[in-house]
């Protein structure tokens, strides 16, 4: 069976060279794998939540698809589009809230881990946290089941918001279904084998270790230069080097066919100098990225070519969001006049299935009223000292036994005091029947 | 000037005679004050918060819609739309929600009042609290400042979500409106002449305490069987009758000239029987109500003439908040590529405006690195074992006296180790340009 993978990217900065191998081309070549229907999108939503910097949110919903497509994500083979193209996303991530429990919320790591640290600082446990950082898996939900993904590929640390999309998903079918599931429940898909490619200083490539290597920025003159910025030890050249922990080597192996790797080990083992071993590192690099940085360059001298294509997969995307939504408007009540009841639909407060009786006490004393099936009040009894005695007449009442000695008609008029005899046949009826209805 | 005057409504239910004259009647005639541009909505994704029944929902938007126009809303006066037809308010409420503190939620009157009932019972503080309840005031600040509200009619409960719509406009305006306010601050419009109505049984004509009398619904039978149902004093007709306190005068009152009233009054006063009263009160009430009545059960005949009312609104309202949409959306970073820097924009931490030393440390000894003003490392320090050595050469490079003994040039080589006068002419040039932007 086709499985729909959807793969959220966040536009808040330029890639660098983990981005690549560690995110990029693994999720390039799942795409291409029988039985996947694949899904890309730019998170720039998702971007606005931590970047209040508004050319660079702009300058990177650039850059990244031109990443992706120079790294040959086919936009013919897979449904690549803009989350901010598709306007049915905001609106069903407020149909989600309004289904989702403040408490789920409550339990999402990244707003624990922000609390944690204003406890820890001795601040409010919220100082500094907006609304958007609080709310974030609700809108990640409405981008996973916008398009009934079956797998979302994410790392570790993103396993509980799929957990979410799930929950989240399960109350909507429960709620709205009526038997129907409007959504299956989506799992992560956490790939093993994906490298984390080491930084110039031999930690985690990221931003915020500022260790990293570009992918296209800069060219070829800013790749080689800072390959040579990698740190390494201070190994002469003609002294055998250890390629175990070595980061410059684990750099060249993912980037190079076991033969590859085998032979540059035999080469560091054999006395290759630090600066040769990074020229070879490069040029090793550069062979993968050099003909993809040439169609970057491309499309990003051509931004209204990206925005094409960009448009071209939201008005795929759409082709599965618009249906949806508007099933899931008619769902939840926003439906078109002809798929609205014609009969009033009253409040769950005033919803009476069966006459009933309803006793009160005021001044004058306690008195009971009975109420027919419509709510229409049938009765209303004169004023009892005793509320036994109420009682009693309510129990003749439902046993048929109506020996009614005083009533009022409160469809005619209210202080008149009537007898049963009184009452004529259609007053009689309504009598009989709200009982009936008892 | 012109001020802009917003009124939303929730369709979750169906109107009774207090929305009537507590609400509907006052703001239609408000909206055609001179000077005034009114705008009414149907804030039907408010009704998703509270409201799990869509039947009701969807019932809803038709009578209070029907509602509305048959009590006198002109369409071709007042913009009047559907807040669900309005794609942009979703996306810009999304917008919003990033810019909100939680913080600023957790003052929320209505989240307050729940956490304080849950802890009165002694469970979770969120306990049954939804999202859509906690978040709502961002949703109401979109519908506000998307069409620059100056003034939303609300009742005190209100007040504090109109502060926050003020609050939200101010940081947007002052995070991305480079000295440009894309909002006006919002006031909220307390009408202290506006009545209250009573219900039945004399307290707050509302549906929490089943007191209401219908507007339209059930017609003309239903009103006036309602109607006798209104709790009185027991006194009998002949003996005079007390206006004061009561509030079956109190509601003739709301729906009379004061002619009218006092003619009642003395009615009242001669002995009027409560029966005959109750058949006064409803003759007045339906003399106001019966050609609505009319209009009203013809547009809910006509389901699509509604339909068509509110589509027309919702185009018209669109004319503002699309292109105020376009505008924040290039405000926030969501812009065409016409509007998009050409040169990289880069992380902020990353961002160097000048060229640098960093000095570190590690088994060599202490060394540095000089950066320029595009980040490229210029030179690499050989290893001190003295920190005060590598700060002294930092500083004779600095000085512009650049007497370096060895330095590596690491755009060639890594290892390497080369004099000053080995600097090729562009290698100089390089490192005084680097030294020219400290």
């Amino acid at each position: 069976m086709t499985k729909r993978v959807l793969t959220g990217i966040t536009p808040s900065g330029t890639p660098h060279l983990g981005n690549y191998a560690g995110a990029i081309r693994p999720a390039i070549r799942a795409s291409v794998q029988p039985d996947t229907d694949a899904f890309f999108f730019l998170a720039d939503y998702h971007a606005l939540i931590k970047c209040e910097d508004p050319q660079r949110v702009a300058r990177s919903r650039l850059e990244i698809a031109a990443t992706w497509l120079a790294a040959g994500l086919d936009p013919d083979k897979v449904t690549f589009y803009r989350q901010s193209d598709i306007p049915e996303i905001p609106e069903f991530s407020w149909m989600l809230t309004c289904i989702t429990s403040k408490g789920l919320m409550n339990r999402a790591h990244a707003y624990k881990a922000a609390v944690d640290q204003n406890q820890a600082k001795g601040v409010d446990p919220d100082d500094g946290v907006n609304m958007g950082l609080y709310s974030y898996p609700i809108l990640m939900a409405a981008d996973i089941l916008m398009f009934n993904a079956h797998l979302v590929p994410v790392g570790r640390d993103q396993i509980q918001h799929i957990e979410m999309a799930r929950d989240i998903a399960q109350r909507f079918n429960h709620m709205y279904g009526q038997g129907k599931d409007f959504f299956v429940l989506p799992y992560e898909l956490i790939d093993e084998t994906v490298a984390t490619l080491p930084g110039l200083d031999g930690r985690k490539m990221s931003k915020s270790y500022d260790n990293t290597i570009p992918l296209f920025e800069g060219g070829e003159k800013l790749l080689q230069s800072t390959i040579n910025r990698i740190v390494t030890d201070s190994r002469q050249p003609g002294e055998p080097k250890d390629t175990e922990g070595s980061h410059l080597f684990e750099l060249y192996e993912v980037f190079s066919t076991p033969e590859q790797a085998e032979a540059f080990k035999a080469e560091l083992h054999d006395g290759l100098g630090w600066g040769e071993a990074k020229k070879k590192l490069f040029e090793r690099i550069n062979a993968e990225i050099a003909p993809m940085r040439e169609k970057y360059n491309d499309l990003m001298a051509n931004p209204d070519r990206i925005e094409e294509i960009l448009l071209a997969g939201a008005a795929k995307a759409r082709q599965i969001s618009m249906p949806l939504m508007e099933q899931l408007r008619a769902a939840v009540g926003l439906r078109s006049p002809h798929l609205v009841p014609v009969a009033p639909v009253e409040n769950k407060t005033e919803k009476v299935k069966t006459a009933r009786f309803v006793s009160f006490r005021d001044e004058a004393g306690f008195q009971f009223r009975l109420f027919d099936a419509a709510d229409n009040e049938v009765f209303l009894s004169l004023p009892f000292a005793d509320p036994k005695q109420a009682g009693l007449l309510m129990k003749q009442l439902q046993a048929g036994q109506y020996r009614i000695d005083q009533i009022e008609d409160r469809y005619h008029v209210f202080v008149d005091e009537i007898q049963v005899a009184d009452l004529d046949q259609a007053q009689q009826d309504r009598l009989l029947a709200a009982l009936s209805q008892q």
